[in-house]
């Protein structure tokens, strides 16, 4: 009995890591039952892969390479690091991040490197989250949040995001998280740029969250790994620089999406310091550290010839814009992304669930979007595009999605 | 109440993961009060650390570095593969292992390339052990294998090694093993090559664990990682390719180590689909996939220069065997290690404990060593040294760890 327990524990933690659907997975899909559903014909068009940014269309940081391969003629030293990452590259990193977040960084106690912002936040949870934690998670957030929170065992206790409406108030329902908060809930965990609206929390709001989370002694994890890319006019506030200071916050960011540099897998996670302990004793067991040579690419971060970064956020503007016209043209409804290179335009009611819509869309229309439900459990009348593309491709398949949505509208 | 029991269990999870003397971490200790623990003066000496393999003494692979910029320049198809892997790596990588192991690999199925042997590890691990899982863990053994069970929840069953008479039934001690099955252990992880003690299981003691862990329909997780650096005279056995065939069985190698390329993080699990799948799914949340560049370096394996390896295991050998000289000359019981490049001396009754003594070798004497303990809580008379180094350098770094023990002798 109790081995059988044991086993359907195991199942449950499984089947709440369903990935079929997840970012990058699709080509694992079998399409070929789809024929039947198919309204219409193929709707030619060169492909698009909206789940992920084209790092061919926007390439990584200039001369990535050579930093990579100074780290790898640096030899052993460079191979083997601390866990938590190279003391050198730390120290500059801490600097670096410090004038950006507006708050110092200890380089020894505050830091840690990890395989991608993805390491980081498996990292920051594993650090923070028991059996029985209740853990707010925002709805719609990035996928793997509600994941890595039941796969250690936590509570999620979901806190809605307002989107879709231009106001200072936008972001997590604030009423939502005091409640959760009275209700004994220990950890938040958000993103702002957040992904996948594309939404900054103001200051207002990131001054409210402080707020409520030093009365009721709230450990915070903030992913801004988009934070760089901010577009103009917009403001962009880091909890960790408030008036009111945390006991317990962890800042995460990494160079995988503004500088492409995904293919490196590197990520930083910043904050308090027995977290970041914790997080490197994580890591031994999990990774054991970043790769080493790949480290050297760090010193590409903030470090970028000048204009580059202008320029590419430049270019993100001019799709966003064409992007925005193409769905708001045809009566879809999609929140202005304030930063990053996620665009989230809702659906009308359709012929077919959103899963399917989503592989027609690849199938009859060669274009890869994200549906809501990654984001989401119950939101199932958006999809996601990350429009980090060759411009021109992107708009054109912004319009086969919109054809699409004719085809299938009920 | 509740509050304080999960704010306990989190401590004492991370008190499990301790990490102050684990390999490579050394340099975060502070040795300032050493000296008044110190009998005699310094002994000079080259630098050596044998807490791992100096890749500067025994280089990666050749050319891996182009391998690698082969990876970078191709783009966005390389920098991100399916969380598994990239396809036409595993592919390739499935036939070398086949071949290797003596048992077929379906690339599609039976695969997941993984950040290093230690992501490996940890999502074979996370994929079969829930709260309460028993899990039979050789002592000694690879210093993560415990934690990593104490981590997920699950309860460590300890088994002995039986290492330092030489024999045919050397490994694992088999009774113990069955009255673990009977007891209801469900899961057992080992390596062989054995780390620390570079003792490989006979094909007699192999054969017994693949028809106890088939009675007693056992999940095994063996970690191989060394099994290519085979000393004159020895024979290897794959469990996956013994005649009773395991359900479930995960086997972990890596090129990190005889092929020096840690600095990639590359790691590799093969077996039963089911939990290859689960692996994969962890992995998601975990860190995405091991560096999409970096995967590209797999293409170097099983496929090096030719003569290289033979090369590489001649020099490893002559290294070992005057080792072994230097340490049985005074009296330190080291049994012989049959592959890889790990060497367990037993130590004599010292008046220091191991630790101080571990920290002692590093301050007085320029040796960094692994304590024992790291391998199995109670064993506090052995050190473990990697002496994948510079020979001259090693052999002399030894000679200073004999006086050290003769200084510190009771």
């Amino acid at each position: 009995m109790i081995k059988n327990l044991k086993t359907e524990l195991l199942d449950e933690k499984f089947n709440a890591l369903e990935a079929g659907n997840a970012p990058g997975q699709e080509v694992r899909q079998d399409l070929s039952l789809l024929d039947h559903l198919m309204k219409g014909d193929k709707i030619d068009g060169y492909p698009v892969d909206f789940s992920h940014g084209d790092v061919d269309a926007f390439p990584p940081t200039p001369d990535s390479e050579s930093y990579w391969l100074k780290g790898f003629k640096q030899g052993g030293s460079q191979a083997y690091t601390e866990y938590r990452g190279a003391f050198n590259i730390r120290t500059t990193l801490a600097k670096d991040l410090s004038l950006f977040t507006k708050k110092p960084i200890l380089a020894d106690k505050e830091l840690i490197l990890t395989p991608g912002t993805q390491g980081a936040l498996f990292l920051a949870l594993g650090a923070t989250v028991a059996t029985g934690t209740k853990v707010a998670v925002v709805e719609p957030d990035y996928f793997a949040n509600r994941k890595l929170v039941k796969f250690f065992g936590g509570i999620v206790v979901p806190i809605a995001l307002h989107y879709l409406q231009s106001s200072s108030k936008n972001g997590l329902d604030l009423n939502q998280l005091e409640i959760a908060f009275k209700n004994g809930t220990k950890v938040l965990v958000f993103s702002t740029p957040n992904n996948p609206t594309g939404l900054v929390y103001s200051k207002e709001v990131i001054d409210k969250i402080a707020v409520l989370a030093n009365n009721y002694k709230v450990t915070v994890i903030v992913d801004q790994l988009y934070s760089r890319m901010l577009y103009s006019g917009e403001e962009f506030t880091h909890l960790r620089s408030c008036k009111v200071q945390l006991e317990n916050l962890i800042t995460i960011m990494g160079p995988s999406k503004t500088e492409s540099l995904s293919g490196y897998r590197l990520g930083a996670a910043f904050g308090t310091a027995s977290i970041i302990d914790r997080m490197e004793r994580l890591q031994a067991i999990v990774s054991l550290r970043a790769s080493g040579y790949n480290q050297a690419v760090f010193k590409t971060w903030f470090n970028e010839p000048k204009g580059w970064l202008e320029d590419r956020i430049i270019k993100h503007e001019a799709i966003r814009d064409d992007l925005l016209k193409v769905f708001r043209d045809a009566n879809l409804q999609t929140a202005t992304p304030q930063a990053g290179s996620y665009l989230f335009p809702k659906l009308p009611a359709l012929s077919v669930d959103l899963n399917t819509f989503v592989r027609l869309l690849r199938y009859q229309a060669n274009v890869i979007v994200t549906p809501a439900s990654e984001f989401a459990p119950h939101l199932n009348d958006s999809i996601r595009l990350n429009f980090s593309q060759d411009h021109k491709a992107a708009i054109e398949a912004a319009k086969r999605i919109v054809k699409m949505v004719k085809i299938y509208a009920l």
